[in-house]
């Protein structure tokens, strides 16, 4: 490893070095910090560029593009440019499931990765208590009597940062007069909360507050909406979230600075970080490293079509990462058959690459590749990709990140400055607002998944009319699709054909400002393993966290 | 207001003053801190003199127990004395229900207050996470059958730190097989977890590791207990709970340093701040001014009985506080009539205090009065507690520390200097451990409750032969009485007579390390009141809050 812990430098320096001033730093111990709003305008630069990470399709055997990313912000450094990182704090709950830390890895890594990975400065938990305490006072006018929501049309439910099957489906209430209405209702973890998606899509506390109070939480008996706002309790859940809103800094072992803050879900939400943290990375470095959830398909497209369209954003590039052994088991591999040196694996692989790349050019953005080094990965596997990459006229470079850092990136961070040496072409979304939401959704799914056609549901396409009627109709769509195919079939790698996306079903995220398409079953709250992450994890005498990354 | 938050010093100023080393500091913020626990081996005094400030039978007009010992400690510092505060983190649930804050009031209040109300610097929603993760795990053994454990035997419930009534009382695992096993559970505040408990009765790490362990959890189908440590997750927890046992330092409006950690329940647990706190104070203060919760029959108690006893600590001095107000209305005014001087109603009041006067002399420590001064108390009524106490040769002193902070109670400050001059006595607790729960608990309700005697259910007696045969035996015994009587029935004020404590079951808090005995319905979880505070909670449109505290 480059770099312990120990030799990291405080936090107040990094801050400094970046021209953010003293008084809009809120140190949270000498590693871990929250910058005021007030330093945005402080900042003496013109904006930096924005350069979007994402990647090919997810596999069992990992991409890492939280680790790349990281990487290339370093390699930037090593160039001699400005570089900053806006990215998701990871889940606690997944840390104790099956993930363990999600931090980078290797010689790419934030530090204080145990605390990132646990409490770090608390907003996921401020996040947990500002939507509970919604739940608790609908709850109450529902106790009282004093509301004109139908309990069996309520919406909001409740949210906890823990792996917890046991908690999706439950009746709450029980145990007599005294003690609530008796309905069923569940638990989702709390990167599933649209509280989440709204810390991560405001531009400002005045928009936190617009937002919270625009939540649809249910239905009166005669079918009216009934907005959170309605509840009279939003001015406390902004009191919760008035920290939580300020972005966080930290930095990467080789100290790049890295505004980590907020993590919703990349699937029924938009899977980026926070609007105010990217803007934080743009006003302070003249390279803003970012990242979206999933692949290109659902983490880039909804961070063009939504998070960009909320934060007036408009990225100089797009990085594709991808791997040797995720290509090959795009290729038709299996997780077990990896290490033994297979080019023609990698070359079927490509074309999972390939949709993702053409998907990139409807926003018209520079595009390159970069592989993520694995120590099996040969010369010629490699070549395959880059060759590839060169017919299609795509810079793309091998990435050492995990073993070198920044050292291992430098090529990949030179590729990134040449691609943006051009001002930026104007911010293009895949579709207008206007659209219908079925017009939006084949858009998505022809340009985006490479479907034939869309099947919107009975049900799905009752739920679009009705959110129409209530003035719901031009919000953007957030696809809820499996991250493991580019189509709505888990099982299908590589770039499937000849299939229709389904939408089964579609929820109003008024708050957010986006309406959820669903194509499938997906998890709002994951369960743990049987041998789950929590029982490796431990305490050592010198009071250090031990086996989490 | 004396101070405005803007005019505090710096909270590393702070610490330096109180001979803390910086590299024990851990900054959230410039207004509070955590405090490494390897400071309290380098204090270069002898440890301080431990003050316990505790109460009459609180009534709905109030007694501001937290406010008279911050303007204690505050009047100290005004003699020139080196004082400070160890005490209670207020819960958040209650701050968005009837409450309100609870960090003291006016010119006695701990500062920042609207931090200290809600996240503060996460403690609470750390013990929120842990207690989650521990019940998660105990349903994924469930629903994975790799566990002995019977599903109808689980003690341990879920935790979350809000009012919500409907969380009293849930089923939960409903919706089919990838979902665990139906079962009917709950939520309690985060305050009643026992890891709560726990985390404030730990005296290192490895004691709270330990303690963690040994949470009694449920049962086999046989009949053997199984504890937490058997989940193989109490690392995790023990991770989780890395940074929440390192003790908060914050100050009062005059500056005065109080270290605020943990904030479990005064019922079903022993209502104050975390050993490590007090262990904090003292050693680096000469005066450490302390609060158990609620009135001295139940926080004193515990505070000698169980934490003490788990802490090694041996007060100098007991204050106990009354207001006219509340001794008023035990004798017999009503709420509304407390403003109409009555000194007879005053006088017929005095028998609560000197209830509690008789319960502290058992644990032979020098005790004082110190009636916290209202505006429409008349001189009258000052005189006749004054006069009262005189008679028994009990020191007292009116306090004016809303109003006047430090300067109003100079003069309490001087009798509680007065009273630990001598060294003091070795440390008596009520009870010794050998004996029976029931002798233990005959022993408490004579002495401290006034009750002819014990009356206990053959549901909880049972409950206790168990707990003896599982060898829980010699734990000390936590009463979980109603804190409005003396008695256990609420609606009994002043000094109720002729009655028997009846006891209608038993818990095991084996990690906690005490026996809860149940005297009624403990309220675990409290719900909203219909109009709550959160209600008027806001946040202002310079990002601060309002309408708080």
């Amino acid at each position: 490893m480059a770099n312990t812990q120990a030799e990291l430098r405080p936090i107040a320096d990094v801050a400094r070095d970046l021209g953010i001033a003293k008084e809009h730093l809120e140190p949270y111990g000498s590693d871990k910090a929250k910058i005021q709003l007030e330093a945005l305008a402080t900042a003496e630069r013109p904006p930096g560029k924005l350069i979007l990470v994402s990647a090919i399709t997810p596999t069992p055997a990992g991409e890492g593009k939280t680790t790349v990313s990281i990487g290339l912000a370093q390699g930037l450094r090593k160039l001699g440019r400005r570089s900053a990182l806006a990215l998701r704090q990871p889940s606690m709950g997944p840390v104790f499931g099956r993930k363990g830390g999600a931090t980078g890895g290797g010689a790419s890594r934030l530090e204080p990765s145990n605390k990132i990975n646990l409490q770090f400065t608390g907003d996921f938990h401020a996040i947990t208590a500002a939507h509970n305490l919604l739940a608790a006072a609908i709850d109450n006018r529902l106790h009282f009597e004093d509301s004109i929501l139908d309990p069996r049309s309520v919406l909001w439910k409740r949210a906890l940062d823990v792996n917890d099957r046991s908690l999706r489906r439950v009746i709450i209430g029980l145990g007599g007069s005294g003690n609530g209405v008796p309905r069923e209702s569940g638990f989702d973890i709390t990167a599933a909360s649209e509280i989440m998606a709204i810390l991560c899509l405001a531009d400002s506390p005045a928009d936190l507050r617009a937002r919270l109070n625009r939540i649809l939480i249910g239905y009166t008996t005669e079918g009216r909406p009934v907005l959170a706002g309605e509840m009279g309790v939003t001015g406390s859940l902004a009191a919760i979230l008035n920290e939580a809103i300020l972005p966080n800094l930290v930095q990467s072992r080789e100290g790049t600075p890295a505004f980590v803050h907020g993590g919703p879900f990349a699937n029924i939400a938009h899977g980026c970080n926070s609007i105010l943290a990217t803007r934080m990375a743009l006003a302070f470095a003249d390279y803003a490293v970012t990242e979206a959830g999933f692949a290109f398909d659902l983490g880039g497209e909804k961070f063009f079509d939504l998070k960009c369209r909320a934060g007036g954003l408009n990225p100089s590039a797009i990085v594709i990462v991808a791997t040797i052994r995720a290509l090959k088991m795009h290729g038709g591999l299996a997780l077990d058959a990896l290490t033994t040196p297979d080019p023609s694996a990698v070359e079927r692989g490509l074309e999972n690459l390939a949709a993702h790349l053409d998907s990139a050019v409807h926003f018209g953005k520079p595009t390159v590749v970069a592989i993520n080094q694995f120590a099996a990965d040969t010369p010629d596997e490699l070549e395959v990709v880059h060759s590839y990459c060169r017919s299609r006229q795509v810079a793309s470079s091998t990435a050492n990140v995990f073993g070198a850092g920044g050292d291992g990136a430098k090529d990949l961070a030179r590729i990134v400055v040449e691609a943006t040496k051009a001002p930026p072409t104007p911010y293009q979304p895949l579709y207008p607002l206007e659209w219908s939401a079925e017009q939006k959704i084949e858009r998505i799914a022809k340009v985006m998944y490479g479907a034939d056609g869309v099947n919107i549901l009975p049900g799905a396409a009752a739920k679009f009319r009705k959110a129409r009627k209530l003035g719901y109709g031009s919000l953007p769509l957030c696809m809820a699709k499996t991250q493991d195919s580019l189509s709505d079939n888990p099982k299908l790698r590589g770039r499937p054909k000849g299939f229709t996306l389904t939408v089964r079903d579609v929820e109003i995220a008024a708050g957010a400002g986006f309406l959820v398409a669903l194509t499938g079953d997906i998890v709002r709250m994951p369960g743990l393993p049987e041998r789950p992450a929590a029982e490796r994890i431990d305490v050592d005498s010198a009071s250090q966290i031990t086996g989490l990354s």
